[in-house]
């Protein structure tokens, strides 16, 4: 794909398309503000780049049925989503709808290098599975750690030795052959969720990602908001215990600390280690180590330990949930990663904190849940990221 | 005025004359994306609405001398200011310059017929001292809790007592005869510091006022954000000591109980009865109460106890910011309110848990700087509101 839109009203339109599928011109024409002998040029002129087609025969609605009109049915964008410790991979079609989806561990400490020809290989298993014969029109590539956004460089990621400053969007597109665009992965699972997930139609919402760290996707009036300087939902170091566990970053009781995906691996081994849990002893003697998923899996078999970890880690989340609930007035909370395999237990937690201690009239009608999308919402933000870039104007 | 611009382009003209003062045609040319005979077309027919006038030769870039091109000088705007325990009036040019401020102690327990009757009081004077002969073409004001916005209506304002769902907007309107918009007084101070004080052209930024009470004014991209229900900012009530003191809000350890002007009084007047400061104890027996500026002089006057009140109070509201940094990495922090003649020993306190504690990518290039504009900053932010309704589209 090297067209792009020529104007705003074009991009409008293409986005239109995406996100509610194949239209009639009189369709089209009721969502955006141009005259109809100006939307019929508009039309015409996407239709004349090929990223629209026409498409069958739009239902009646009166007068004489125009075709329907959608967005190139061979469009294709690649979705990567390189977590703490795996690789996702997908190819969406225009409309963003995931056709082939891949997963591979994979430790990001490895090294842009390493990641990359992984996430790479995938990306060729996918293509050469039919799925994109005639390559990428554009790729969106999530890491887990601040990007300096819109270059596409990461910056100071705590977890990613050897990510700083590498030039992640320019080596990708080089190798792909195609426009890229990073960002944070939780900012990505935020567009994700919102784009197929369970925060379609909320302008204002907070999405907590809760893996092996914990990181928060923000999203203002429908637009996933950076910070200054790209580090904005970096709710892994708020304080949340005074004096309380040493943090990797050189400070005390950050939340990050006390609970995560890694925190909880710990001390979930102390408790098997101290014999506070025959459950949980069991399966790290099988395991050799325990993750959050053990954890999940103690708390259904019954085992208390499980269930107080669960609680005490809703707790802390909760604690610093509160606080942002109160000073960002979301209309929605998402919680979403790995650790949702903790499932309602943790959200029970969690939402008994905010309740109990924001503002009434923040929480009055908010709703706090899980994440509807697993996996996918990364791969499907990454695939709207590039989206979103493309269907700009040049 | 009765006169509204009839487009997006004519507002954004009204909008640079606010901002920048008298320009020449040729000067806002650059500043808008306008060929030039349809910029002559939409200042032409702002010339006829009287909104805007010729106003004396531009300097000259070569070529034809132009008029400049001006806000129309008998534009006033009125800007209200209710705070917990004073009423802040201000009459304003067109370009949001303050030509007459009135301020009077009031309570704002006393309900809002008695504050508004106070505040037309004022209104009433500075329009009789010739400041506004032909009344105010519109008036901005503000309360100090959550409002319903563009309603205009308080909605359980927690230290406004019978003000909960008054039509604040609706009512002014009519007794001043002239358009009203009505904001929470946190997110004027913030417009007010914007558009004329400390947070010039910063798009993102934090206004943290301390007064009676704490609240922070947030803007993103120039605009300030209000949240899903009108209460985004409100972080009296984030927690900041663990079972910390009883809060009015039936929780415990709200940086409001432990930091406010309210609270600071209080401690100041335990600290002075039990012994242990002679400085506040001697201003105690003289006014038979304390406020934060007995604290501040006591501080100046070398009174350890003040100081240590001051030093404890930053900590803990710079504890709450520094979270706050860290999830909306903002590109300044700035100090207001009432309690900022605490001056530069608080300042220092909030500055050290911030750097401290916050992500060090976020605080990287981050100022915390006291606000400039003191008590105008809510009125200039109250003309600001009302001259942004105006200047769009009707």
């Amino acid at each position: 794909m090297t067209a792009r839109p020529a104007n705003a009203h074009q991009a409008q339109l293409l986005r239109l398309l995406r996100d509610g599928g194949p239209n009639s011109r009189a369709q089209l024409g009721d969502q955006v503000d141009l005259s109809r002998s100006k939307l019929a040029v508009e039309v015409d002129r996407l239709l004349e780049t090929g990223l629209v087609v026409a498409d069958g025969l739009a239902a009646s609605r009166g007068g004489r049925r125009s075709h329907n009109i959608r967005l190139a049915p061979a469009l294709r964008f690649l979705g990567v989503d390189i977590g703490a410790t795996s690789v996702d991979v997908a190819v969406t079609n225009a409309e963003l709808e995931v056709l082939g989806h891949l997963n591979h561990p994979m430790d990001v400490r490895e090294g842009p290098v390493a990641v990359f020809e992984q996430a790479l290989a995938m990306a060729a298993k996918l293509r050469a599975s039919g799925l994109a014969e005639d390559g990428f029109d554009g790729a969106g590539i999530g890491v887990p750690g601040p990007v300096r956004f819109p270059e596409g460089v990461p910056v100071a990621p705590p977890i990613m030795p050897g990510w700083d400053g590498f030039p992640v969007r320019e080596a990708l597109s080089q190798e792909l052959g195609c426009p890229v665009m990073v960002d944070n992965d939780v900012n990505l699972m935020a567009m994700g969720e919102q784009h197929a997930g369970v925060a379609r139609s909320v302008a204002d919402y907070l999405c907590v990602k809760i893996g092996t760290g914990i990181g928060c996707g923000i999203v203002v009036g429908g637009e996933v908001y950076r910070g200054t300087t790209g580090s904005a939902g970096d709710i892994g170091h708020i304080q949340v215990v005074p004096d309380g566990r040493a943090c990797a970053c050189g400070n005390r009781g950050c939340l990050e600390a006390h609970f995560s995906g890694a925190a909880l691996a710990r001390d979930a081994e102390d408790a098997a280690r101290a014999g506070r849990s025959d459950e949980l002893a069991r399966r790290l003697e099988e395991a050799g180590r325990l993750t959050a998923v053990d954890v999940a899996a103690g708390a259904a078999a019954g085992d208390a330990t499980s269930l107080a970890l669960i609680r005490e880690g809703g707790n802390h989340v909760g604690q610093v949930i509160a606080g942002l609930v109160s000073f960002f007035n979301p209309g929605l909370v998402v919680i979403g990663g790995g650790v949702t395999g903790l499932g309602h237990n943790l959200l029970a937690a969690v939402r008994t904190q905010v309740y109990r201690t924001s503002l009434p009239l923040a929480t009055g009608n908010l709703p706090i849940v899980l994440g509807e999308l697993g996996a996918a919402a990364g791969v499907i933000g990454a695939a709207r990221l590039i989206s979103d870039h493309l269907f700009s104007p040049a």
